[in-house]
């Protein structure tokens, strides 16, 4: 048996409370001071507070008296695609217009060109390092989704390379269809084909390889309505993918209220979700998984989390991680953007970027709190608070992170707290 | 002699130009494909593209590939302080007012008395750890102040830390006295006796152990006016300490104008210049350094940088770093909010965070760009062009950072460009 006990937790800080779908409490957040947590066979076995006594063949990690939280969830990524688009932010700086950005072959459509073109041998080999990252930063569990094929085959392939990445990398993921992401060119003419195509075929052979977990729809102006959602999501749950939705990003064409209405897992971005959104999303037991870093990326608007928390629904917080909207895989930095920009208190984003980021992902009974039969997943932060981690913008605060009971180190100290 | 070859580099890019106080033209960036550089003793000796021989003795480093930039210079940071302020954020996010924390001891105040308390080794030991951080994420060279102990002892012994840093740490410091940085409680009553005791006491104090370059005011409503700015700054460049400035940063109260008027070498922050405040600037070749982080993490306005590129004034971007404002040091994250929130194109964010805070330090000269005979500063980023560097937001993508001809390294492979 492989035991891990970590000792001399200063505090141990774990979000607490079971609300839909496993979520926390928003803000409830158990501190325990002097603790030590113990770990066998990659399960969390116990937990306490005070001096214990190794259990035979125990490896200790002596935490220096730092903070220790659960690992970090991040419930919403794009994590396989080919290629960057690194310049796109640099034209619009010199100010070419986006149509002609898109014109020029840039956009969500050459990323669909690029990972059309690569192998699953290469989107894994590139996932894999973001991957290494999100680790070094914190992360122990993330969604990710396809959505960058728009046919069959490249489809498959990104949710084929997310199923070995999960067998193969110490980070746990979930798989979620993105079909419909955006409308393929080919099918302009005819949105109610490539619908059919999405249902018929696409989902039947995700469900049929066991490829997906969730099916997504990306319900927005010039994407998908509403009614297109709910057909594409509908024949997900028919094949066992329980539905996700990018929601009320730009406008608000109903995107909340059908999440909420279809018990949708989660809901995404809901930067414009009006107050029958929200009500609906409570009603719905839905997950408001939001976006922060997107809307600090493209110079846009804040969800109303405050207003979601109020309102009882479940708010976790993800990056949104993708080549286009926001290039960012760092929890902490997103984190702190809930304090500054969402305005959430650090114990209500600890909450969203752990226990209800693992509810937004089906994950609540394995991940996001510090409880014995879970994962030993946490975080060892060179911080001695929970505030000090929301606070110190921009550095890796990441001492070590432990997935599964085993220890992922760093090499530098950072600033002490 | 210590030589070091880089060699491999896919894209050497440095600023130039020769603007007022030898900073960059802004945004005007040499670029030389498949190149080497080649350090003697710490200097850069010779630079050129395609293959090279290494010379006798020489440590060779290759860059596979890489992007390779002058090293970041950080112009602007209270890097010598006792505490931390964590609390302080949470408690504004549970609504407690701004005064109560202030009643609570709380604000610079407080860091003030965490700084007098603290010995010169517990000075130096903490930022010790924060020049750590900041080299392993770019930074080569950076200014420090005083300026948390407004009493004479206090102000001596920060800056003392700041000269044995120097000495002692790889990372290059400039010392500013900033005495005026509040108005200590117990002058309230008797502002002139505080400016005595400055220009009198503290200024000839520093200036007779050698402990300052330069000397820098907040000028701003409540603190001191323009004219009490004046007095100081020319106390100081009677002893040979070069003028900088905290201008404009909440009111318009003349630090601008002050700053072009006399020539100082920089003003800072800069949220609410005024045109006739930029238009002093350039005439006075002073730069205008620019803290986007600190308006970032206060929700404040950002500086019109665009509006200061246009009008000649050279632009530097700096962290800011301190317990209070912006408890960050992260010259990557400054140089991502120079593009998001500044508008400034990746060009002109090296320009700002290479040459141009090199000549807000008055060290155009010796750093900046990477030229024969200045300092052998650069930085091998993990990445294939500018451009990549501004757009990955908060991934640390400095691969191997060199300074003095010293190639310090980082653990972790980082998504590839």
């Amino acid at each position: 048996m492989e035991r891990l006990l970590v000792t001399n937790i200063g505090v141990l800080a774990t979000p607490e409370g079971t609300s839909a779908r496993g979520g926390g409490d928003q803000g409830s957040v158990r501190t325990l001071r002097d603790a030590w947590v113990l770990m066998e066979d990659g399960l969390i076995a116990a937990l306490g507070t005070g001096q214990t006594p190794p259990p035979p063949g125990a490896r200790v990690l002596d935490a220096g008296g730092r903070l220790v939280t659960p690992g970090l969830v991040d419930a919403h990524t794009h994590l396989i695609f080919g290629g960057w688009r690194q310049d796109e932010l640099a034209l619009k700086l010199r100010g070419v217009p986006y149509l002609d950005i898109l014109a020029q072959g840039g956009g969500i459509l050459s990323t669909v060109r690029a990972t059309r073109s690569a192998s699953q041998e290469e989107l894994e080999a590139k996932a894999r390092l973001a991957l290494d990252e999100m680790l070094s930063l914190g992360t122990t569990t993330c969604e990710a989704k396809s959505g960058y094929g728009l046919e069959t085959e490249t489809e498959l392939r990104q949710l084929r390379a997310i199923r070995a990445l999960d067998r193969t990398h110490p980070v746990d993921l979930a798989a979620t269809f993105l079909g419909a992401h955006a409308l393929p060119e080919a099918y302009k003419g005819d949105r109610a084909a490539y619908v059919r195509l999405l249902c018929q075929e696409m989902i039947p052979a995700a469900a049929a390889e066991g490829l997906a977990d969730f099916c997504d729809v990306f319900c927005e102006t010039g994407v998908f309505t509403a009614e297109e959602s709910r057909t594409i999501l509908e024949a997900g749950m028919q094949y066992g993918l329980r539905p996700k939705i990018h929601a009320d990003e730009i406008d608000a064409v109903g995107g909340s209220r059908l999440a909420g209405e279809m018990g949708a897992v989660s809901a995404e971005h809901l930067i414009v979700c009006p107050p029958e959104g929200i009500a609906a999303l409570a009603a719905g037991g839905t997950v408001a998984c939001l976006l922060p870093a997107t809307s600090f990326y493209l110079g846009a608007d804040y969800a109303p989390a405050r207003a979601m928390v109020d309102a009882g629904v479940p708010v976790a917080l993800a990056t949104d991680f993708n080549p286009g909207s926001c290039p960012c895989l760092n929890m902490q930095l997103v984190m702190g953007l809930g304090c500054l920009k969402y305005r959430l208190t650090p114990e209500e984003v600890l909450t969203a970027a752990t226990l209800n980021g693992a509810a937004a992902m089906g994950l609540a009974d394995r991940t996001g709190s510090v409880e014995p039969g879970k994962w030993g997943d946490l975080v060892v932060w060179e911080a001695g608070d929970l505030n000090y981690v929301t606070y110190r913008l921009g550095s890796n605060l990441a001492h070590t992170v432990i997935k599964k009971g085993v220890p992922y180190g760093r090499e530098k100290q950072k600033c002490l707290n």
